[in-house]
């Protein structure tokens, strides 16, 4: 369920802020909706309702304000409190014509808990408060009706003990049980009167064992401890939890409603329900909800008698239930949304308890919103805000039914939604071999490049570290698959192949499942459900599309994700990693190939231009002259090897910028010249280590067993191996050889690179397909970088072209994601076509944060408010946002018109996305699940700027 | 030798731009010395020379601007050259009377180079061009000296033939040794008219065969060539070379100066000579130089016969010595500076063919500034001007004796100055062991905080890779001790213990020399020279001191560092890295106790918060009592470790802050909070992976022998050891769980280290020692990060300084080192009362440079000129520059008057000292040893700033 993002939040009002106390009741409440922060969600409701002639039983609601105030000064009401209160007692005790704690005619009220946003987790009714074992016999008297009276009252005494004062639930629902079954009744109602007195009766007993005191029999004592029951639930761990999750600030605090009883159980024309006027789980425009007859309020949910659907109340009280149907009509017309009422019938009579903007699905919001937009009740730019943008998200990946219960061993991050069932397994290779055959998890500690094939082969990924832009994170939700990372509980053995959390261990092959909406991970084969769009979703996408003014762009490294970004409705790539395409089986031999040659090659050359210098001057010695022979000679090899390699991935890199440009005919397409430092691409040093060390302590041993044991040949080549990943080894691999630094010490993967790209490119051009290159220089730094590169792909564009024959538009740019760059902005945009901010490296080099390890600390940076949120999640908009709109403010006065996008993981966030239309930013990137979030919060950003007119269509 | 840092270098004079040449003679010169641009040093000299009435041969100049058109035109001259070269040569064989090519009586001219900066590797000099076969006849005859004709004619062929021709000037050479050998002579100058006739013809064989063509008999032809030739000489590879250590640009062109000869070999009352007007190697003000009779230039510097102290020349010719010693006091008075200066007797007349500002060495040029200064030559402020401030290195550590001959095996970076010379030693055992008997050199691939000990052990340190502030590089700056980093063709096998560079093996035990003033690598033990402070340093650095406005102070971690920096004028210490103190011997064992309990400590620590607050909670369970009761049980082993090792540890920082203290008594000691990650100070991974795999295997292989077989305790440990040092391992340490991070995850470090600061502070507070205490706190990118640990500190200090009755004052600031610190100033500087610039730090995150890594990549960045110089060792103004002035204003906008300065190693080069002084920061700090370089450069800077009128005093 979802929470609707409704009229923008009002600030406190203006008027009466010293009241401690505001009343409704008779057509007339001194708040309103407007008074939300001062009465909480349930007090505005109230008031509105009642403002509105809805029947609404009269009552008080003890501010927001009031709470603060006790929170501030050490439990303590405000001066003049008790009077305030007294009045409004008072004033209702009039209105009901019945006084608190009066023996013969007691006024009873409930006392619920009403925050500015719904919280579960806080402590939320007490019913009938006001009986004691003496008005208890005057309210029986009263109805004539001592079931009635003692069921009220031994519910009291049961729900003050737990809410109140601590007590177990679970133990008076036992002697409840176990009076039932000494009755031999199946249900509450089949229990006389004499029995729900001897079950208060037991409840007080119970209390003064286990709390140490009675309970409270003066009314005024009653109130004022459940008063602060309330305000304490404030602060309770569930309360806290929920409002870190849900980003709630925690110095609200809550309202207190103190509202007079209507009765719901008087007898079987008496009833209490709940409802909805759409239906929350599917959208549907049909009136929705269930009743109880001869039932208090918390019957309904409490699952102990099964309640009936509300067609049926037509049935119980056909009068009720047709002004049930017109107020709550009225209700969403009033408040333009579909409402969450609470109701009770007491004899016939209807009364509202609630209502309040419903929670749904995103498919339900989603077709809500179409709806009443083509009802008229909403515009169509209101429907378009009326969806949170992340919520789309469920309708995109498949996800966990509901009713799943199976045990949740660990809990990580959810860092790509969705849910995902299958076999643990440990390892990449096993992972791909296995996946052709059922559903398989991969189960890293962290996952590498390396670990592609074998993410690919799984239904989802789970490690135990790295946080939501780990390598894990990124890629699964690249591939839109889901993922929980960084669960730190989780400790993996890969040698055993095996997780174990706390004292259950998983091995290979064992069923479990994850929840990468939650970060659930559980034992076993959870039950989910398929992906659903609704018909309304297209619809509702398009109205967002024309408020919208960025362009939304996905990050796509291959065919098939281009085509799935398209479906999603990207218009264009805004970042392709070539590199991905690297790790595919056909082409790592030839990149190690390459790998392993370059640098002998490159070294062996610069010595031979300084050999040939040095051969070629005045006076030089016949040494010289020899040294360049032999030099050449030495350089034959690792060239050959080396321009082989590049001239093998040539064809497979032209083949896959095809299938990019042909799926995204029209639109541009942003390749990223290599970027991960080199030894991504070898064997993993510590494995190869580990592998010589063993095998030159196996050598020795043999050498003592016979002097003239020769090293083993696996021996050598493993060394030599290990000797060239030594070579490449970097103690920060992020800061190191990578980006630009390659393609400027290795010129020619640049030109290879480019090379493809135009070819290409010309080649569908010639099919009639617009193709729009734009070749991007990662990592830049210095204008001088670019410049560098710049000039090759230039180069190579022009030869290219000129060759087939054909024009291609193109561009080249950088990414900045180096704060030098951003620094500089104004003289890299002097070389620069586009910029397209990499905020996880920009983020990562402002910070100083890992994303890898950053696991480590960040989640208590945010659990310690040190950091708002997670910056990788949503950009930091004082730090990094700040260097984003020096860059963009310096590159356009550079370059006017600058194009300027955003291709990092944030892309996505739909807070970072309004950030990048306030930026002026030109459009936003981001995994093609993403798209649909993207386009909605752009829009939503849109219209919000509009709203506030900083903004113009 | 060091150029000296004259008056500023003046623009290209506006005038005559477009002429070609200069004629200079008759007392009166077309230029002057501020055509310096246009006509090279010399031409600028002769022509100051001639207008101020000094003897000088008379001649032209051609100037830079015909080199540049030359190179810009495909080796063509400029229109209208030839005409204005006729016109110049006309002008001077009407001045001398004869023609050049004469058959009878020809004009003899010498044909140089001179660039606006004086470089060797160029084309240096042509004499005596314009003979010929015909012309040495008459020549002969005009001088009726057969003997000086043909001297002249077979050294021009002979220069001609190396410097023109590209000959190999040893074959020339033994073909004049073989002759003496024949003639049974010592010296050249007894070889007779027909011996020298002899030799003439036997180059000109020699020319015809190596080079494949005749010596130019047209003197019109030889001039042309050699002109040519100069040009050329611009650009050959020494040259190019010399330009790049240098930074000399390379479009500045060299001029060409055509000079009638006049004779130092006509006979005994000719002489040729060199001289300086003071000592340049000590600064002594005494004429020092040297002559030789009857020789031509050349023979003075080239060692064939040895030359006369200058003393002597007055016997020789005491008017010509007289003379010149009018001349050159009154050139020195006039240029005033020291000059070096080069003469030529012809029969007893004295002529001047050079002068400029002599180089000289540190010693010498700060010893002349003194003396100029006191001789009333010179201001105290051009003093201070007169001496480049990194040279001032030369005066604080041993140096190679100018005459070691040793071979240069290798040459890395010169990354701490002075010279070193010990036997081999790889492993910092080792080092420490070995290091008390003799002394050793530490050779690492690279040094890591655990290789201290015997890098402190060590007299030097060679590294393979790491760059100018590479670990290595830092330390031994820091130590004072010389360094040679990154010498990439140096193979370190540690396991062999040697290290092969080419095919030269070095053992350890081998002696090895190595040079941290240039990076030289030499096999065998060099001579080298103790340290040398003369009186007039002392003197120097008051004057200095009296100009500057920039404070001048210095990082060190321990007392004897401090003291070294105050001997060195320190002015407190503005970076003390505690973290140095952890690897001291009797401290790493509790810091190590302290890493392996910390996490555990930690987590259990969160886990029981999270159960209690659950115990605690209306309606808890009994089993969260017992997991309450179960998590103290488990946590009391993992704090006790973790307090006992903090409690260990406090005194023995007590002390160390003590020292500091009372070492620094008045002035303020910034001491920074525990900074890097924590597995720094575990044993390495990668060995104690391989000792696993070994004893795994080891393990196993016992198991197949027998079943029963356990698994050793040795085994098990180690296992254990991995576990946490695998759980504290990054991808990235240099981004990871380090800085404030660490505090904010450990506050019990924080908290234990600001016990020791202000303990210790109070402690010697009572004894009357001033102290000034500033925590600083590291890697702040967020002010609530800052904001947590600064409550921690000051929470501290009251209390300790409560119980101690003691008033310390103190300042809570913060390293700006991250750049989202600075970016976000205002907001920081709001909580921190200093900022102190970690520019390694801040230049490593706006770049994305890992220091460790960039040696990969950074030297041929600076070599392709991608970037202007390294940025780790002159601050890159325009990026990280532009931070640093960003978050200066932006601070002291929030925070007026806030104390800013800089810690990183930055603070030691004067091109940065200057950024400083000019982006008004109140210090710098560096390391002990370039205190006084620093000192000087910021009097250089306030000194710059006073004549550009961008400062006042």
């Amino acid at each position: 369920m979802t929470q609707t993002t409704g009229a923008p939040p009002v600030g406190e009002a203006d008027g009466p802020k010293h009241r401690a106390i505001f009343f409704f009741g008779e057509g007339r409440a001194d708040g309103s909706s407007s008074f939300r922060d001062l009465l909480g969600g349930k007090g505005a409701g109230l008031a509105e309702m009642t403002n509105a002639g809805v029947p609404v039983p009269p009552g008080f609601t003890i501010t927001t304000g009031v709470c603060r105030w006790y929170y501030e000064n050490g439990s303590q009401l405000p001066p003049g409190f008790d009077q305030e209160q007294s009045a409004a007692l008072g004033r209702l005790e009039r209105l009901m014509g019945r006084r608190l704690g009066d023996d013969a005619d007691p006024l009873l009220v409930s006392v619920r808990s009403g925050a500015k946003f719904s919280m579960p987790g806080m402590m939320d009714t007490i019913l009938n408060l006001g009986l004691n074992d003496r008005s208890v016999a005057g309210l029986s008297r009263r109805t004539g009706n001592p079931r009635f009276a003692w069921d009220c009252y031994r519910r009291f005494i049961q729900m003050f003990g737990s809410v109140v004062m601590g007590l177990e639930k679970r133990e008076s629902e036992e002697k409840v049980e176990a009076l039932k079954h000494r009755r031999r009744v199946l249900t509450d109602s089949e229990l006389t009167a004499k029995d729900l007195e001897g079950l208060a009766d037991e409840f007080k007993t119970l209390m003064r064992r286990r709390a140490g005191r009675d309970f409270p029999q003066r009314p005024m004592d009653q109130l004022a401890m459940a008063r602060d029951a309330v305000f304490q639930s404030w602060n309770n761990d569930r309360a806290i939890y929920y409002r870190r999750q849900n980003g709630i600030p925690d110095h609200l605090g809550t309202a207190v409603n103190v509202q007079a009883m209507v009765f719901g159980n008087l007898g079987e024309t008496s009833a209490t329900g709940v409802g909805f006027t759409r239906n929350p789980a599917t959208g549907e425009n049909h009136f929705y909800g269930e009743f109880l007859t001869n039932a208090q309020g918390e019957d309904v949910v409490a699952g102990v008698r099964t309640p009936r659907p509300i067609e049926e109340l037509r049935d119980v009280s056909p009068r009720a239930y047709q002004q049930l149907r017109d107020i709550t009509a009225r209700l969403e017309k009033h408040y333009r949304d579909v409402q969450d009422f609470e109701f009770t019938i007491e004899e016939g009579r209807l009364f509202l308890l609630q209502t309040r903007n419903g929670k749904r699905t995103a498919q339900a919001a989603v077709r809500i919103a179409v709806e009443m937009a083509g009802e008229g009740l909403i515009t169509r730019d209101e429907a378009v805000m009326r969806v949170e943008p992340a919520s789309l998200d469920q309708l995109l990946h498949p996800r966990l039914d509901p009713k799943a219960k199976l045990p949740v061993i660990a809990t990580g991050l959810a860092a790509s939604p969705g849910a995902a069932v299958g076999r643990a397994v440990f390892d990449a290779d096993v992972a791909a071999e296995r996946g052709k055959k059922e559903p398989v998890i991969l189960v890293r500690k962290e996952t590498t490049p390396d670990d592609i094939h074998g993410m690919d082969a799984a239904r989802g990924i789970l490690t135990a570290t790295g946080g939501m832009t780990s390598h894990a994170a990124v890629v699964a939700r690249g591939m839109g698959k889901p993922c929980v990372s960084g669960a730190s509980s989780v400790r993996v053995d890969d040698r055993a192949r095996t997780f174990t959390v706390d004292r259950a261990t998983v091995r290979e092959g064992d069923w479990i499942s994850i929840d990468g909406s939650s970060g659930a991970v559980m034992l076993g084969r959870a039950p989910t459900l398929p992906a659903e769009v609704s018909g309304e979703f297209g619809t509702f996408m398009k109205w967002a599309d024309a408020a919208r003014r960025l362009k939304v762009r996905a990050n796509a490294d291959i065919p098939r994700d281009a085509k799935q970004a398209r479906a999603f409705g990207a218009e264009g790539i805004g970042l392709c990693r070539t590199e991905h395409m690297f790790f595919a089986e056909d082409r790592l031999p030839h990149v190690v190939q390459m790998i392993l040659a370059a640098p002998e090659a490159k070294a062996l050359e610069s010595r031979l231009a300084a050999a040939e210098a040095q051969a070629a001057a005045p006076g030089a010695r016949a040494e010289a002259k020899r040294e360049v022979a032999a030099l050449k000679r030495r350089l034959a090899g690792p060239m050959r090897h080396y321009r082989d390699a590049l001239a093998k991935l040539l064809p497979l890199q032209r083949a896959d910028f095809r299938g990019l440009f042909e799926t995204m005919d029209g639109y541009p397409v942003t390749i990223r010249t290599l970027d991960p430092p080199l030894h991504e691409f070898l064997p993993k040093r510590e494995e190869l280590m580990s592998q010589v060390a063993v095998m030159r302590a196996d050598w020795q041993r043999a050498r003592r067993r016979s002097k003239k044991a020769a090293k083993p040949a696996r021996l050598a080549r493993a060394e030599h191996l290990l000797e060239r990943v030594e070579e490449l080894h970097e103690f920060n691999p992020m800061l190191g050889h990578r980006g630009c630094r390659l393609g400027i010490t290795y010129p020619a993967i640049t030109e290879m690179q480019a090379r493809a790209i135009f070819e290409a490119a010309c080649a569908v051009a010639k099919k009639g397909v617009k193709v729009i290159p734009e070749i991007m220089i990662p990592l830049v730094g210095h204008v001088n970088e670019l410049r560098d590169q710049a000039a090759i792909v230039r180069r190579v564009a022009t030869e290219v072209m000129s060759r087939q024959g054909v024009e291609v538009e193109y561009r080249v740019g950088t990414m900045i994601e180096v704060p030098r760059a951003a620094i500089t902005a104004g003289e890299v945009a002097g070389e620069a076509q586009f910029f397209s901010f990499g905020t996880n490296d920009l983020t990562q080099l402002t910070f100083g944060f890992s994303r890898d390890d950053a696991g480590k600390f960040l989640p208590e940076y945010v659990d310690k408010k040190v950091l708002p949120s997670d910056p990788f999640v949503t950009l930091d908009a004082a730090g990094v946002g700040a260097l984003v709109e020096w860059a963009v403010e310096r590159g356009r006065r550079s370059r006017p018109g600058l194009k300027v996008g955003i291709c990092g993981e944030h892309g996505g966030d739909p807070a970072t996305v309004e950030f990048c239309h306030r930026a002026a930013l030109d459009y936003v990137s981001c995994s093609p699940f993403r798209v649909p979030i993207a386009r909605l919060a752009a829009a939503q950003a849109a219209l919000r700027g509009r709203a506030s007119g900083s903004d113009q269509r």
